[in-house]
């Protein structure tokens, strides 16, 4: 399977990769490094990263950014940060990429917890995050050629001790749940769903 | 209670306005009608109309496009009509209105069954129902002076039957149901949840 990679050199990535590449093609794709350089922000820049891997039986996106902060001076110009990276990036990944995909193919995103599980600062994240999983859901509907979406939503990793502070109570996951999920998403046969690691 | 109804014109918001207008103090706001005139589109005609408004205790906002069409052929740029309309247009009267509101007053925002039931057609509904469902959840986490937020999230109601094609086995809603939902959010005491009506 020729597997398009989104964010491969991220924490998550090169782990999803290290558990595929074995037996499957991979296209590394990041902002700075990778076999494809793309910046998902960018509508020009996802068009030519696509003309340039071709066709494709699987693309997992790990990427995009949101504003983490304080809801009582959020600006309007901080939440679209999370809009125009995370949210419209992934969309643009699959409204360009559904014209490239194999039949067969999938598309696998990525949410986060914070979609349902909320915490102080991540008013962004959250609208993000429930918009993806709401998009995937939705567009599972209208995908043809038996071309399939999931979304996965991890709670925080125990490879991102960084984090913790800013999630009191929150059980950090393994990473190894972390990838089960990607894999359940690439290799199995379900669309629409979120696939919610907790 | 002075209210500040958001969409005040609309079929949804004829129908709040009539049951709480004998007891409360009711500020109709409208694109093209109203005591204030106000475009959520746009940031600086929010601003003018918090200004103009004043304080108050309850916001109800049931205004805001979506783009409705085929995923297939759908361009960031229609994606984004949603974002800039129904979803930053009631994040940012929350974003602004904050600095305007009574302690203890609410935000009652509007999403759509959309964001968890989908259908063809809907992908950016979806996206940007769950999107604001997420907001309210985690903004209420930060809302400070007792504060309230809730998002109503009507099914198809029986006055629109306009749209009953695109909706197949969905059982339309009454309105006194959604009615009720807006009342619950306004006069009742819970805060970051969902009131869905379906």
């Amino acid at each position: 399977m020729k597997i398009i990679m989104i964010g491969a050199a991220g924490t998550i990535g090169k782990k999803v990769i290290a558990a595929l590449e074995k037996e499957h093609g991979i296209v590394r794709v990041g902002r700075t490094s990778g076999d494809i350089r793309a910046d998902i922000t960018s509508l020009d820049s996802i068009e030519k990263m696509f003309k340039q891997a071709g066709a494709f039986d699987a693309l997992v996106s790990m990427a995009g950014d949101i504003h983490f902060g304080p809801l009582k001076d959020m600006t309007d110009t901080e939440f679209r940060k999370g809009l125009d990276s995370k949210l419209m990036g992934q969309v643009n990944l699959v409204l360009v990429g559904q014209h490239y995909i194999n039949p067969g193919g999938s598309f696998t995103l990525t949410s986060g917890s914070l979609s349902d599980d909320p915490v102080p600062l991540g008013a962004n994240a959250s609208a993000v995050n429930a918009a993806l999983e709401g998009f995937g859901r939705s567009a599972a509907l209208e995908l043809t050629g038996d071309v399939r979406i999931n979304v996965v939503s991890p709670s925080v990793v125990e490879d991102s001790p960084g984090y913790f502070p800013f999630f009191p109570g929150y059980f950090p996951v393994t990473m190894e749940r972390v990838v089960a999920a990607y894999q359940k998403s690439i290799l199995g046969a379900r669309t629409g769903e979120v696939f919610a690691v907790r």
